[in-house]
């Protein structure tokens, strides 16, 4: 799993001086329930504060795209996504939210949020 | 009644690091009304701050669907789930909200809200 | 399951020297998978024009309700709704449609109509 | 109930050497269940292609609001009215559809057509 | 106007160790403006956090039901229910709003709140 | 009111040897109730297939804000303006539906229909 | 422009002891853009917490349509209403939003918040 | 390819005496684009009258699960899904509905129907 | 003009045995209004029967951003690409619906349809 | 692009003894992506408190337009945007969100906001 890291970008945030908010909002994100083998749905919405980087749109995407045939739990997909994209970006803000599609008449919602030590808007 | 609980299931909280939100919605819960015997109908809304434990969905579900029927008020049977669901998750932060079906022309919402003694968000 | 049909109450069409149309709609028909045993919700939707007998509206969502424990195949449950209440009104013409709420990603519609031999509207 | 046919004022319809086609939605009939004593409540759709006249919005709302406190089944309200529309208007065509709101989780609507002999559209 | 409070009937809050929230809707509140004499309609939303007591359903729909052919204005009819139910239940905390219907391209809302002495949640 | 006509521009079909539809919807009509003097307002809908002329938008749109002050009922002024319309531009087919806004707890539509001698779609 | 306010009726407030809020959204605001003489559109909803008077529907309703035909921009306007209104009610808290229908791919919102000295809710 | 038709499985149709009609609304299709390599998504919509089989919904869901890998063009998984379940279900009329979601601000439908031979509704 | 003909690109229709619908739908089709020179925006919605060949998705993308600086009349664009796909397809069926944006309170639709001949569906 | 600031115009805040909220709405903003050469579309919500200056519409709705042909990052012509009219309005407060619309399944949004140098709300 350790590559996945590498499919993500980012490009140099221009507008620093300032907290802008920016939210990716991807609609199709798919993966495999561990316990199943059933294919998850879920709208992931990314939502954060820039500090030096922006994350590349298009590499985000692939680097969503690469958990498209793993087995993996909502809660701990959510944690592992957050945790990269801290890691690389460094936000004075984050918080990513998904939404997981009905499965038996039960839907589901992950949001795990991070402010970075110091940050006050 | 004590049986339900044996029905729900728990796994670790592999992010416990970190506070983050879950929120279960279930779509289709329905009861008995105790008075008439009619069936009662809610969209049943869980949301939580896991401290050591996660609620397995399947074993959720089948605890949800053991209350099929079970004669029950609104305002009971709320409070009759958060119990259980607080007993056993001693969660940082829990919420449930119950929205009860038209009857009569009018619809109900019940909404239990708790907080784990010291936690502050 | 022939007692079911006991439940059912019709009362005098006095308007029957016209065509007019009525559609009633149980928002909340609930029966049981013969397979999982994990239940199932529907929207039933159903049309006449009444002939000699109109159905009593307190008797119908009480022969609704009967199916709540049964397990049945969606198509077979909407094809018996339909054969009772053809059997009892003998309208000049009726439509059943059922919505069944999603399962595993998928939802499904079941539709029978009949039409009175002779009846041109 | 003979007196309710005078609150209806019609008025000449001056573009009778075409069909064209008048709908007035009454969001807000109300009348009173002759079982339960419990208020009823409906919207009412009425579409026409006038002949000689048509009907004078003030006097229909007074002529709907009339049944207010009346008790009446769906399906003879529905028919009650389309009858008196029908009497004084004469129009080439008419359509009532009353859709009558949830009760224990169960709406109805039901609807009353009349063509004109010999009208073709 | 006095017998329209026997109409209501409370039962025991059993969870009163918690606050907890109770939302009713009436979808279907009716009465009559004073000035014209036409019937006015309005959605009620109650919200309240039970101290001792909560409101049975089938007694508020009667009690609501009570208003249908009294003459009383919006902003009045409003602070009536609040004052009523206020006084019946003593709740720690209590909203009520009223939406009511379009008039003459007009719609409007009435909302009134009340805090117990002390009460904080 | 001879002279709204004159506001009224057309520019010629160049795409005459084949029948396609034309769609203008105003959201914003208002004229005057010639009883009451209150403003009525309405979005109006006209759907032709043009013959030898089209209508030129901004002339639709002053000839329709000339009706702004002229009181005249519902079903006359949609005859007016599909009248006028006809008239000038000759189309293979034509349609008008006004939607009048909620009065008194009643929204009306007219709807106005024409097709050419001889034309078949 | 004087004379608009002689338009304007209060009542008196009978449940002054209280805070509670009104809301009046009237739908169907209509004023010229004083630039190109074309008509404007916006929905004006007006919120309040009264102290000594309510507004009167009626006269609020004239009050509104009195600006049909004056030429004056969107700030203005809504300004130049809170003003007339704040000055006649002197209440506790007064917000206006008015939402200016689409010009040019392009809508607006103007909105005038008025709290009255020393009021803390 | 071949062998996702075993995964298909069928039951005997017990109401053929009728004409009904089933609609199965898979949400959650995907599969890959042959050009690009990116995953493409769609919903989709079948909908027949069953001859002497009907699906079976769980084989029905691993079936279009199946090619959640395959590099296939819009139009060719249509009709390919399309061919199998009319090969299969011999079915008396058949229409499969594909909604592709969007791409580069375009959205795709394919739509296939079949009648039986000689079958009339 | 000519040359934004070479922008369009077909492949082999491999299911020609059968008639089947596709339907592409264009969000974000812009161009320019020869008179005011300010930008006009689309919504374009294709909808073909394909005989021998099928549209390229990417090369219609293309096609259709090259109108974006053009300026012409909404009836001319909507029947120029029109031709240009009906020339290029040769398709059994062809309609094309444009539904532009609001300008001034007016929304437009232009719809142009094609029939091969001979073709009956 | 210096040039683009003179198309902007401002008039005078003649209200600027009250804090009040302006918001327009730009439906139709469209740019290019400086990477593909496809174009972006996106819906520009710019709300703000004025303090001696509004801007003017139609030179804010030119100012917008000349973005058409740029090539230019979502992140980049937000803060562009912002700083312009931060700039030239020296508003009290100030936000601009931008909606882009999707791309290869994601949509993006990007939020500046600003507040004057010791105002408070």
């Amino acid at each position: 799993m350790e590559d996945k890291l590498t499919l993500l970008e980012v490009f140099d945030n221009i507008n620093s001086h300032r907290n802008y908010r920016i939210v990716h909002t991807v609609h199709e994100f798919t993966s495999v329930c561990p316990k199943t083998g059933h294919p998850d749905f879920a709208t992931m919405e990314i939502e954060y504060i820039p500090e030096k980087f922006c994350v590349e749109l298009k590499s985000l995407k692939l680097y969503l795209q690469s958990f498209r045939n793993d087995g993996i739990f909502y809660e701990n997909v959510t944690n592992r996504i957050a945790d990269d994209l801290i890691g690389l970006l460094q936000p004075r803000y984050f918080r990513l939210t998904a939404n997981f599609s009905v499965r038996g008449g039960l839907s589901s919602d992950v949001e795990v949020e991070h402010i970075a030590d110091g940050f006050e808007e």
